[in-house]
């Protein structure tokens, strides 16, 4: 594998160690962990917004559903419903 | 460490590494890799019959979606789609 | 869509609702809530050896990792952890 | 329940749809939505840095290990790694 192999860096910005370039890894980690940590802020601000919706009498998991259809196409949310329609009076529930 | 020297276990059924009964560890993890090969098999057998529908004409994600509601209490269920009806007219989807 | 045609089951086995063959559809679901009932005991089942080998002393946590350990290929796992060990020392962690 | 009630704005701002405030609804929905987005963006993000990592001839699954170990505090990942080297010299592997 060309990354363990014993690569000597002159003068080179990056420390390599066995072969990795450390200094070109960390940054790629800590940009990966900002991302994560952006990620999770935005993540907490979702959960915020549902308990606020909470706070306010509306049903979280209601909301939920109705956020996951308004992701859908118009058209398949409809002949999906229509399906399930029969499915469900096929199976009676 | 410490805890890797070489210990003597004196006449017992289990074999000490470090203090851990590795007889013991070893059984449970071997009853875990059985169990966990069985519920491997059972998910295999119900992508099968996924599947199966599916080549018989039904929609498996449509399928899916009753197995889900039959789950449910029937009054509960009555009670989420008469709020997820109002919430869907409120928002329009 | 075909499934949605207005058919009359002359004396058939299958009473079909809106064109789907109910006792078809009912039969496969049925067999999907067996197996997953059946996947459920089992995934009951691994949760009280955890339970059990916590019970003796064990660290369920560190246990889960060795069952995924086994799992994996030695050769495999071998080449990651060497790049693992390179990537920790690279990033400091 | 509140919202259930038959309620009468009286010019107010909020369209009631079988109580349910649609106006309130809809921001709470709308504002939902706009973070959902924003958060999927960053996630892509974290892709594309991996997928450059990718490109630059590191490991992305490795670089994902090393992330996830930098989160641990210290001392728990060095008494986990340390119990999980005794679990896995017991059960061999």
């Amino acid at each position: 594998m060309d990354v363990l192999e014993d690569e000597v860096p002159v003068g080179g910005v990056a420390q390599d160690i066995g072969g990795v370039a450390a200094d070109q890894l960390r940054s790629i980690v800590e940009r990966i962990e900002r991302l994560e940590e952006e990620k999770a802020n935005i993540a907490n601000d979702i959960k915020e917004v549902y308990s606020e919706a909470k706070g306010n009498g509306f049903d979280a998991k209601i909301i939920r559903k109705v956020v996951a259809l308004r992701k859908k196409d118009k058209h398949d949310l409809a002949e999906e419903e229509e399906l399930l329609a029969l499915y469900r009076a096929a199976v009676g529930v």
